[in-house]
């Protein structure tokens, strides 16, 4: 049998009719040299417009409830695919959650995926029929349906492809790959044929986000390539490979970059142990992703504590400042909702000095103050005003000549 | 346990938040007394648009992909509905086809009812939850959805009474009951408050479509009672009672008309055995329903043989007749499309002589050609003009004192 690759495509790729159509065309192309499994998302907007139909009758709704509603987009742009590639005399047949049997935890909403039948899948392959299998979509061991959160499919595809051993996940997208940074910003900014998979997570995680976090790492895991590539234009995409394939790491890959964020400082808080959990534990409790953590040297036993959230959890997390005030003693709350992140990602990194300090003379230079500086092995983390943004990316994509 | 009600929502009744919001209500209210177990219908207008999507990719879709297709608004409407009773602090729970076991037969867009996991919905029901399911899905034995055809949910609804052992399945939808004859034609026309089950299946047939004909059926085979309401207006609705029941029935109590129809005659056609046969088996196969049938006696070993179908069906039709024609001689085929028919119904008209020859009387005094007439135990339909179509049921009406 030849080799098997799983494409997905997601929202914008099967936004309308005609979207399908197209996909099918390549779909239908890939068919010709190999087998094929495909994952598709919901038509772009669809889900947000069960959303909206949900928040009728509450902010809140039950999330059983909200699952059952929300994962009938992808039943949708799966039959409608499986038409259009019979509409070229193409087999395929859609598939649920609920008939490949994906189990997933009842963690409604964010839901993780435990197993799938993928005797199934391939009994379908094996009948020379392509399934069409919904992304995002799980169902319990109690047979409710449940959603892997946004951008779920991506996770579906890359598990599947894991389970059936696909030779690789394709991800198609509305993008022709990962670039160095921002085309919109940086005009020269440069298409990577290949990104290792730790640069990818960490360029994900800094809102360059074209495939999903936990589908990355789902792929580091069960160690799947994956390519992003685009189901607009023709092109080999970017591959984001295992690291042994690529021992040639660049010095820096890429420039990525966050707006809509905002930063609380507790001032003057006791640097005592237990205080950062006495924090952070109530605020990841509801939920919220807390990102850059910065915590200096005490001077006379008080310190500043700083961590950036998204713009979107502001207020909450200010609520939630406010109601352990009492338990954690600070001076005062200091909220700055104008600034942004801006990393500089590379695997070479790790193994490479001077990064930092290029990056921070170049900067200084060009007259972007730096506030907060986070490093790890392979990206350096910079919060800044939010209106250098767009300079300061600038700079450091020529700094580090990623254009060439 | 206080018994059990089956109340069914039809798609005007779902047809947005609002009247979802509506529907919770009279769901609420009703759950204050009664167990309630509940069956929705995609929102209006929802199928229709998941049916465009798929004829995007030609006129025929795989049936398999289409039933996976249509059936998602079920979904989506049976969701919704436990949102909004969860919002007035009721318990209830959504469950798809697949869910319950409504497992049909795999004759995909027209699948028949096999069996329901009534078990499980009276666990639900018992736990003081209210189930919430969708209509008109289905599951076959290998796990592929399937549709029961357009109205479906009317017998989703009645297959679960009568499995549950409901005392009364409620099919509430955008009319106040069943008419003596349709208000929008005759302002008298009176609202029955019950009629038998013979008579709603003759009037249902005759286009007077509140119920679907199958649920009757079903409903009948199975001794469920039907009660007809609107979810618009408060009111008692039409009980729709078994024929014990009801014992002193009206001679007449409704009148049915049905415009958009074609008359078919096969001109001087051989009266011999099986020639009907040869004319209706195909159009059967096409899955085309046929009403009227007439043949009169031959004159010289040649008859005339005339047949009624729905207008959408005629090219369909004439097609056949085309491929039959070596095979059953006939001098002439007239087709003609300006007809309607006209019904009048009453379960008490079987054992009473004389109102064939009042109704005839009445249309002739006012110039109402009768065309064909073809009567049944409980029916007699005729065939006229379809100009002529609201006059006539003026007449008989008013012939029949139907306002009184």
């Amino acid at each position: 049998m030849s080799e098997i690759i799983v494409q997905k495509f997601g929202g914008t790729s099967v936004g309308s009719v005609e979207r399908i159509g197209i996909v099918a065309n390549i779909v239908a192309e890939a068919s010709k040299s190999k087998k094929i499994i495909v994952v598709v998302s919901a038509m772009g907007g669809e889900t947000n417009k069960l959303v909206k139909l949900a928040n009728h009758f509450g902010e809140n709704p039950d999330k059983r409830e909200f699952d059952a509603l929300v994962s009938t987009g992808e039943t949708v742009s799966s039959a409608l695919l499986a038409m259009a590639l019979h509409s070229k005399g193409i087999k395929a047949k859609s598939y649920s959650a609920s008939q490949i049997s994906m189990r997933t935890t009842d963690s409604f909403s964010k839901a993780k995926i435990l197993d799938v039948d993928a005797d199934k899948i391939l009994k379908v392959v094996d009948d020379n029929t392509i399934p069409i299998i919904t992304g995002f979509q799980g169902i319990t061991e109690g047979g409710d349906i449940t959603t892997l959160g946004r951008g779920g499919s991506d996770t579906t595809a890359v598990a599947i492809a894991a389970q059936v051993g696909a030779k690789r996940c394709d991800i198609y997208t509305d993008v022709d790959g990962i670039f160095t940074t921002d085309p919109k910003v940086v005009s020269n900014a440069k298409k990577l044929d290949s990104i290792t998979m730790e640069e990818m997570l960490e360029l994900a995680g800094q809102g360059a986000k074209v495939v999903q976090t936990r589908a990355v790492e789902f792929a580091n895991k069960f160690d799947v390539p994956v390519r992003v590539l685009s189901s607009f234009n023709d092109g080999s995409g970017t591959l984001i490979s295992l690291g042994e394939e690529n021992m040639e790491n660049a010095l820096v890959s890429g420039i990525a970059f966050q707006k809509d964020q905002v930063k609380f400082t507790l001032h003057g808080v006791g640097d005592i142990p237990g205080t950062a959990f006495k924090i952070l534990g109530p605020i990841s409790e509801a939920d919220i992703e807390v990102d850059v953590i910065v915590q200096n040297v005490s001077v006379d036993g008080k310190t500043d504590f700083t961590f950036t959230v998204s713009s979107d959890e502001q207020a909450t997390v200010q609520n939630i400042i406010e109601s352990i005030k009492k338990d954690v003693n600070f001076r005062e709350l200091i909220i700055d909702s104008s600034i942004a992140k801006v990393s500089i990602v590379g695997a070479g990194m790790r193994s490479q000095a001077g990064v930092a300090s290029a990056a921070f003379r170049a900067l200084s230079e060009n007259d972007v103050n730096i506030q907060i500086i986070c490093t790890s092995e392979i990206k350096i983390t910079m919060v800044i005003d939010e209106s250098l943004v767009e300079k300061a990316v600038q700079v450091l994509h020529d700094e580090f000549n990623l254009d060439e």
